[in-house]
């Protein structure tokens, strides 16, 4: 099982993966927990190079290829053999994020960016995507608040993220399949009882107890 | 004009284009020298990662995004722009690179190499390739003596880079307009006579005197 998180900076995700990955571990399911951009060695380099605020220059394209990289050895090196054990993985960002954030918000073509996804990951894509929904100002303040650095995507303006916020709801309206939306802003317990929900109804019967 | 110079290392591309930089400017032309991957301070970032003898887990797909999202950045932020300013650009290393290097030395799909390399340049081609072929095993030594370190990809197999040199052949066969080989197993005069000669031929006469 492949579930991944997506949603603003400041949706909480990281503290609902990290609640959602003890309460499967209860379950008798093995969970392993990763991120994007990086999760392994070379994506945590990749990742400092796209996180860093003094590279202002870097090109549309270059990013996009550059989050691509990430996820290629994400998925060769750590999603599929772990997928082959059996394991759950729960993943902070996937390919989604690029699609939202570099086609809806940077204005790439997304023929271009799913051509180039299908081939970085030999076309895996999550069973469950959750989509912690969130206001953009709301988000920006929550993640000011936190007292985490300012990454180089987080200082775009307002009406970027507005255009990364209606991409993920566009996408999510094409594989409702796939996507829960959620409603982020409530208290972490709320959201949590409902990802644990919706994976109790889809995913649970299928770990080892 | 956009010049670009194949071969394995050791074949003596670097010194070949300090020469025919030196040779252009004499001829009134503005010349512009860049590599692959690098000649950015983005593309630089991303050459740490792909040279380093450490990163021997990179799968190559990843391997080939961070070759794609180098070049994306050095084709916007230097090479397009030095061209429509009317500047000659000599580029050690680009696109055929990647082809030769993941496509016919570790075996990716090279359609799919093809469908990457247009999305991250734009579709760019240089106007002219030299091709300075060198026996695999001369290169290798020749790459030893010169006292420089050994990269990640340097130190592969005999096999891999007889593979690569292939692969270049079969790619300067398919556009012969474009490629022009020359062996550059002789003394460094000889093979800068012949570059002069067929940039005499091809590109001088659109320099500005």
């Amino acid at each position: 099982m492949f579930i991944s998180f997506e949603g603003p900076e400041g949706s909480g995700k990281t503290s609902q993966i990290r609640l959602l990955a003890a309460f499967l571990r209860e379950q008798g399911c093995g969970v392993t927990v990763t991120r994007e951009p990086g999760g392994t060695r070379i994506g945590d380099q990749i990742r400092t190079c796209l996180h860093d605020v003094a590279n202002q220059e870097m090109v549309p394209t270059a990013e996009f290829l550059l989050y691509s990289a990430s996820r290629a050895q994400l998925v060769g090196e750590l999603i599929r053999p772990t997928l082959a054990a059996g394991g759950v993985v729960l993943c902070d960002r996937y390919a989604d994020s690029s699609l939202a954030y570099q086609g809806y918000g940077r204005g790439l073509d997304l023929q271009d960016l799913l051509t180039i996804t299908a081939i970085a990951t030999g076309g895996l894509k999550p069973d469950l995507t959750f989509l912690l929904d969130l206001d953009v100002e709301r988000g920006l303040a929550r993640r000011r608040l936190g007292g985490e650095e300012m990454n180089r995507l987080d200082l775009e303006s307002v009406r970027f993220h507005e255009r990364v916020r209606a991409g993920y709801h566009a996408l999510a309206a094409q594989e409702p399949h796939r996507w829960r939306l959620v409603n982020a802003d409530r208290p972490v317990e709320e959201v949590q009882a409902d990802l644990q929900q919706v994976v109790n109804d889809t995913i649970l019967s299928r770990c080892p107890k």
